[in-house]
């Protein structure tokens, strides 16, 4: 990899008779630097194949410019509209970013963590593993640069967190569909250690004691995976029993997809029967007959307001620790599958 | 960064009174060492927050495990797929994985080959950009580390690439509509630059020469970004010309879901009326209703072969240039939209 003569700033500036802090800056897209001397300097960097070595910038100036982000699992829908805001945002502030995933795996998220360290990224922007026990390594990556935790956040960690008002936005579905005359509310979540779904699930049963409707532990359905699949076999769970479910709050839009199509398959009027309410306002919920009721979960605005937050925080001249939590509000979309116009 | 005392593999083997052979194989899970060592070995280095130093590692053994992955555009629905393909199939072979998107954009392209180059990835894994003209960074990239091409792809670049059988796949599922006694088949596909798109377009118009079915250019709509909504607004435009299609092939199945979207609005009978084919098997194509019949590309499946096939390469002892292209086979897969039982 050493092999080629390597192009520096210095030969750049030589050959175009100007400063090699000239050339710095039109690289960089400086403010100060006119157009015209930008493209010049760009024009001969790519004829002679120039390569900035990041490594003696981040000698020189302590930056890359590079955010590092780990996110469970890349593959998510919802992730990737989180990644959307994430990647718009760096752009605008010059960042690069480079993602991976953990797979919801602790010892895969500390190896990422350290390979994020080890790459010089200036700052990290976490969404943790699912099976996170140990906070050990996040607390020593943010010892040592800038981390905001996004999505997926533990109160343990003493950084700035970006989530949205979970346990209201769980309660103002509720709450909808009691407003319905609902009164066997179920509700499909995740098994465990998942921290948006125990918040959800608080805000159901806060909405449920405010209106004086009794829990019923038999209309809480969990799953590991919360998929389109587990939200149909949870219904269909549901349905089988004595006391069926008169409304569903699912919370993901998959979860409850799955659960329209199992009320299809049993010919159950949506939502006169069972109505139903997911959570994220994906693209699918509009894909879907009736068109679903949902929590408007702003993931690219999420995603910038992250991104945002840690580049100030790497900007910051003084390196001292930053524990602020950024509540982003969420709305009630109320579609078909929870309303009929009469 | 460099302020905290760093633990060695000699700490470790010291430590242990074992050889640093023996640390280091047993950190790489080397399947000569007892799983009673290994299990000694990592738990006092996490005891002792022991962080591999990748550069000397890389520097020891000109490996640093780390496979960089660049694509156009990482919140697509299909990305996620052969994203997990990917990561499922470099974990399975102890590589790490960083991803980045170029946003379709050349110079960002560019930026992040040079950045994979600098942070010493072993390999690189490109779908390119839309808009890639030139191909110079990429063949400077081919020259210094194994690149294999997947998704978006060029016959430009002299390396491995993994590709769908874009052109057959297109003509078996216009002969699919053509089977059905339909003659006016519109086709929903992108603008230009497109290599998918163009391959797609090509199948179409073989299969309707080869069953001579007249082409008919007020047929074809084109659009920049071939997205559910551009998918209404095509057909909205195919709905309101003197000939009305019979049938509608959209290159991407959310163009297909905008353009079945659009047809109920019309009150347009499918598929009698018009029959709707997509392309891709995304999750979104079984929730519409009619459910979509659609192209099935195995997006894990590419993404596992294109890793598999990037990992060979970084293992092979002479670093000679590879330049094979490997076609998957897909299956159209018929669904409602294009299919009524009698």
């Amino acid at each position: 990899m050493e092999k080629k003569t390597t192009v520096t700033l210095k030969d750049l500036a030589r050959k175009l008779s100007i400063s090699v802090s000239t050339v710095s800056r039109a690289l960089n897209n400086h403010p100060d630097i006119s157009d015209l001397t930008i493209s010049r300097v760009k024009e001969l960097a790519e004829k002679l194949n120039y390569v900035p070595n990041l490594f003696a910038k981040g000698f020189r100036t302590h930056r890359t410019n590079i955010i590092g982000v780990i996110v469970p699992n890349i593959s998510h829908l919802y992730t990737s509209t989180l990644l959307k805001g994430i990647l718009e945002e760096a752009e605008l502030n010059g960042y690069r970013v480079i993602i991976s995933e953990s797979n919801n795996e602790e010892n895969k998220q500390t190896e990422m963590l350290q390979t994020m360290l080890q790459f010089g990224a200036d700052g990290i922007l976490l969404s943790l593993a699912k099976k996170t026990k140990s906070i050990h390594q996040v607390l020593e990556t943010l010892q040592r640069i800038p981390l905001v935790l996004f999505d997926k956040v533990s109160e343990k960690v003493p950084c700035t967190q970006i989530v949205i008002n979970e346990e209201e936005a769980a309660f103002n579905a509720v709450e909808h569909l009691i407003g319905l005359g609902k009164k066997r509310i179920a509700i499909l979540k995740e098994t465990e250690n998942s921290f948006n779904s125990e918040k959800r699930f608080e805000g159901y049963k806060r909405a449920l004691k405010t209106y004086g409707i009794p829990f019923n532990p038999k209309l809480v359905q969990s799953t590991e995976d919360i998929s389109l699949n587990n939200g149909k076999r949870l219904t269909n769970v549901l349905l089988s029993q004595k006391v069926r479910p008169d409304a569903i709050f699912a919370i993901t839009d998959n979860a409850a997809i799955g659960a329209i199509k199992a009320l299809h398959k049993f010919n159950v009027k949506i939502p006169e029967e069972v109505a139903v309410v997911g959570f994220s306002n994906s693209i699918n919920s509009t894909i879907i007959q009736p068109e679903l009721s949902t929590v408007d979960q702003p993931g690219e605005r999420i995603g910038r307001i992250a991104a945002k937050s840690l580049i100030e925080e790497i900007n910051l001249p003084n390196k001292e620790l930053v524990s602020k939590t950024i509540e982003i509000k969420t709305n009630l979309i109320v579609r078909d599958s929870s309303f009929k116009a009469l």
